[in-house]
């Protein structure tokens, strides 16, 4: 038995006998011949088919059944790729007695979102579903390995906790031996804590958020790109990594997944060695003199002033990417580092990715008397929970930031689509669990 | 100011004056002269303080006190790798106030386990523990650039699931919105259905069991390394990938960390390009001609049968692992698939590491109706929990195995601890939720 090859290889075996394996794609009799279309993991073969037995016998397989098929490469100017595989013989694998609920050998699957949603199992073998998957599989490695250059090491924090510290109402319950445990809404204080080991550490995790919104953008279960980092002086050196890391994912997806970006028609954001960046009330000062609305005094932006100072950073900066620092500190979590020039606004950031929000970051608080301060302020009587959290600033820790970037969103906000629940394999929502 | 180096490149400054930053890890006089030990990420740097208002403000710091240092480097042979800095300035970044809970400047952590896991917050910067968590990140990262370089796609998937499909006993249960969830004990079943779509999938990611075993080998979170690939033959080509992704793991430890291993006195495991294998009831025949114990007709080898078969394959093959193949069917999940030759056995296997199971894996069943027979014959009555699994391969799906490595206990038997907690940044177990 020959050696298997995958489909996309068999350009470099024209003349010879090969055995290919995969699913049946389409079988049709276009203009007087059978053509059999096997897929695999990599892409399409097209076999012709004249043995009237093997006709016959391909004419009762449904869409999906598993072939190995052995036949001989031909040059063929009009078959896609130049070559087709003539006089096959066939090994069927595994048959298929059930029709699929919707064709996967169509450019696009039809049906509904929560029809696709609910047959992903097999809606996910669509060949523009695979290349979206694996444009995700490559921004988590273009992220590993921009910050594995720089000197950041991987950690895997507990997705276990003891108690709801970041914001109480948006944890789910879990029943843990008797006991009330939680699901970590993110590796914020783990991250932090784990600065104080390596400086600079990242984490590839999924976070768990009990918000009942039922929005395109919201999922409950997603996957977090979280990044910390130890001996800054403030949040632009923070910037400054998060720029090398998006630019670092985008030139993976270049170099690892160009035929899965030319699939999807994507176009690669404009990326800048530096991207811009505003100071929050300075954005609010803009949005009042070029468009005319007065949102000074707001806490945060609104979407629409956000799409703004999305089409303003590119027209003036020719930046797909922009920084909105310093957001005040009202609407920041209690680890935030204030500006110390103007304490009413923080050290933190935003990055707008063609006028949305992708990431949030920032300078967090490094001195223990400050986060006694802060929780204080913010009317924390009960600090039990942050006992060990607290426990690494009594023992010095270096000013530090950080920031998170949700996989399916920055998929979403890459590829275009209208909801992030197709940049997930398998989203969980306030009314999903399944598959 | 200068750019702040590392203590590891300070020996490339000779006659400079260098800035460094880090943690005070000790100070004290020898001999007359006053030594301030700083630690970095990286390792340490030996300050010789001579000018007295130094050294009264050094004698009021705590250890762990976070300092910035400037001095010039000195070529000394005496002082630990041949160069300290001399005339130090110093900056207070952090102060501290309050002693820690065990010194981290001996060789050793001098703390019962309990203890030491109370304050792993501070007693994971030892330089030990730092290097031993720098080690499982150099064992993820060898797994994924291994696999990776076979044509295996990453694959994030839910840890929200609706069913306790695997093992009904052993799930945490979570309230979600109302319903009822569980925690995935493992991608198991997700990495079977993404077969369907790249083949070849992995996974690195946190599974949770809910298993009260308080034993040194137990905890009830922990990050799972799962492979799964598609068109085998049989478990064979299960065993050869899983050989190449040990022998990659520990080629990448040796490439990126040699000093950790250094440091840890880590010995690396002789791991030859092919593993030893025996056959499940060849094993107990083994067991009772060399040893004199008859467990034939038993459904598991007992851990004093495993050690003396790991004993047995490094004698008789020079290898530090071994593959245990064809457990008995009643020992395994329903998806296994059986040894055509003799369907008692199984096509699945352990992987032995020093005598200990480290892996298991094997071919599963592949045809829908095999399901449906699997499941009647272990007298499933329920199969809607199993739905959208089955509907997988109702669709076609190739003949495909997997195995999953335990992170932490791989890093157990690699380093040789005596409890797995050890390996665990922060481990879960009956008793421990904190930090």
């Amino acid at each position: 038995m020959e050696q298997r090859i995958y489909t996309t290889e068999i350009a470099a075996h024209v003349g010879e006998r090969v055995r290919l394996a995969g699913w049946l794609h389409t079988f049709r009799r276009l203009g007087g011949i059978n053509f059999l279309v096997l897929r695999d993991a990599r892409g399409m073969a097209q076999c012709v088919v004249d043995a009237p037995e093997a006709v016959s016998a391909l004419e009762g397989f449904l869409p999906e059944t598993v072939l190995a098929v052995e036949g001989v490469v031909v040059a063929e100017p009009q078959a896609p790729g130049g070559v087709e595989l003539h006089a096959p013989a066939f090994d069927v694998l595994s048959p298929v007695r059930d029709p699929l609920p919707f064709p996967l050998n169509k450019p696009e699957i039809k049906a509904s979102l929560p029809v696709f949603l609910d047959h992903a199992v097999v809606g996910l073998r669509h060949p523009a579903k695979r290349a979206l998957f694996r444009l995700s599989a490559g921004v988590m490695a273009g992220f590993r390995a921009t910050l594995g250059g720089l000197g950041f090491t991987e950690v895997q924090t507990p997705k276990l906790v003891a108690s709801a510290t970041e914001s109480g109402a948006n944890v789910f319950g879990v029943d843990y031996f008797g006991q009330r445990a939680y699901l970590a809404q993110s590796p914020q204080f783990y991250k932090q804590i784990m600065v104080g080991v390596f400086e600079r550490v990242f984490e590839v995790g999924p976070v768990f958020r009990a918000e009942p919104h039922d929005t395109i953008r919201h999922i409950n279960e997603y996957v977090s790109l979280d990044v910390e980092m130890g001996f800054i002086q403030d949040h632009r050196d923070v910037m400054a990594i998060l720029t090398a890391v998006i630019r670092g994912i985008l030139e993976h997806l270049q170099a690892t997944c160009s035929s899965e970006l030319a699939a999807l028609n994507v176009k690669l954001p404009v990326a800048p060695p530096e991207f811009p960046a505003i100071y929050f009330p300075e954005a609010q000062e803009l949005i009042l003199k070029r468009w005319g609305q007065d949102c000074r005094g707001e806490p945060d932006l609104a979407p629409q002033h956000e799409r703004w100072l999305g089409q303003w950073a590119m027209e003036e900066h020719g930046s797909d990417f922009l920084f909105v620092t310093g957001y005040p500190m009202a609407k920041r979590p209690f680890y935030t580092h204030p500006n110390p020039a103007d304490r009413r606004y923080s050290n933190s950031f935003d990055l707008l990715f063609r006028g949305t929000e992708l990431v949030t970051g920032g300078q967090r608080l490094h001195l223990y008397q400050d986060y006694l301060d802060s929780a204080a302020a913010r009317g924390y009587t009960n600090l039990a929970p942050f006992e060990t959290y607290f426990e690494a600033f009594k023992h010095g820790m270096p000013p530090h930031g950080g920031f998170a970037i949700g996989l399916e969103r920055f998929l979403m906000q890459l590829l275009g689509l209208d909801n992030v629940r197709l940049a997930t394999l398998f989203p969980r929502d306030l009314n999903r669990l399944t598959p």
